[in-house]
């Protein structure tokens, strides 16, 4: 089995296939909350591209709206892009529309594989696991980016994947995977750091938010798998 | 000061200015040979895309061609691909045409820079020094890459480049600075052992060349700097 890093959404490789597993990773902070919100009850989040498109669902099928804009939440939403905001009492039992630029545009560039994932540092080993109870030929991991830009988040939470995976099937890593594990292997004692320091990190921080970056790098804070069903629906492994 | 690292040509900015200067980097093997060419008194090295182009070259000014496909020298080529063939006897007192795909490519991408620079392992801190003394807003490491993927060994390199930059200007990394610093950490006691391990390598090995891998790993080994003049010939700075 190889396994392999996207570091942007521009190197995913044309030749996905049936036979690959697709993990999308968002670090700060998509994949955090949809994994804060999948753990915390909800029934299943659908990442939608534009805010029209996910207003007309919620007044379709009274979901709840989230998202963000420069860091708040646009106006008609419940919640923002916050994983802070994702507890039992708000999004338990509940179906979320979450609204993401670079995190919906990596699940439709993965579309020819035949499992698509959900990963983050706060999920990272049941993620490896349910990438590898799917048998597949690859695992590609797919770092979403920010802007087309590399984000070194999203490239930390794929090393810690390929970590992962190398210690549960000896997984024979590519260029891109090799690049990603010694990152990971440096911040690995200060995740936080790393984060803070990032592009995104330093969004979140000019935004006010900077507790979500907390969240954001506990790895395996949140044991969970998470897959794309075939409604474009991600929901929490195990559970249907 | 800006320090950023392109891991591929797709990930090449737009915006870059007169005040930039841009390091191409394309380790296994074309800027490593470049390098030794220089080193060993070839007088400029111009980099050409196509075999038909480079023979024009040849047939109408004397130079010497260089290149390969497939590891070996094209039909009607005096050299190879092999810093080991760059030898005075062979190149010193002459110009040479270095056909190339991916470092070609890198440096058409990177003509808005003010200075463009060939780097390697074996010429990092000298071109880290270059680069500084051109005063730039932005140091863009650019990583060349093979056929559009991420390579190892260039992203090493700049990783190395990052560090020199780091410590004699104190530079500002980027994300993707940070993430090639991390990886030439990781393999500095071992860069032949990454190299070896790269696609890149594999393909040199496969080719019966293993040998060119030691020397494109010997960092500092040969310390100048090269940039491309106003002609489009790349040539040892401080000579003319």
């Amino acid at each position: 089995m190889k396994v392999d890093v996207a570091l942007t959404l521009a190197l995913v490789p044309d030749d996905l296939s049936a036979r690959d597993v697709a993990v999308v990773i968002d670090v700060v902070r998509a994949t955090t909350t949809l994994v804060a919100a999948l753990d915390a009850g909800a029934l299943g989040v659908r990442p939608v591209g534009d805010l029209g498109e996910a207003r007309a669902l919620a007044a379709e099928h009274g979901v709840l709206l989230a998202g963000e804009r420069q860091g708040h939440p646009p106006p008609g939403f419940h919640l923002g892009n916050s994983p802070r905001e994702m507890t039992s009492d708000v999004v338990g039992g509940r179906e979320l529309v979450l609204t993401t630029t670079n995190g919906t545009q990596a699940v439709v560039r993965c579309r020819g594989a035949g499992t698509i994932l959900a990963g983050a540092l706060v999920n990272a080993e049941a993620t490896a696991r349910a990438a590898l109870a799917a048998e597949p030929e690859r695992v590609l991991l797919v770092c979403a980016g920010s802007r087309g830009e590399v984000a070194a988040d999203d490239v930390a939470a794929a090393g810690c994947l390929v970590g992962n995976l190398a210690l549960l099937a000896g997984a024979e890593p590519g260029d891109g995977a090799r690049i990603a594990a010694a990152l990971f292997d440096a911040w690995r004692h200060d995740l936080l750091g790393l984060l803070r320091r990032s592009r995104s990190g330093q969004h979140v921080i000019e935004e006010g938010l900077e507790p979500d970056l907390a969240v954001c790098a506990r790895v395996d804070a949140l044991p969970l798998a998470v897959g794309l069903d075939g409604g474009g629906v991600l929901r929490k492994l195990g559970s249907s």
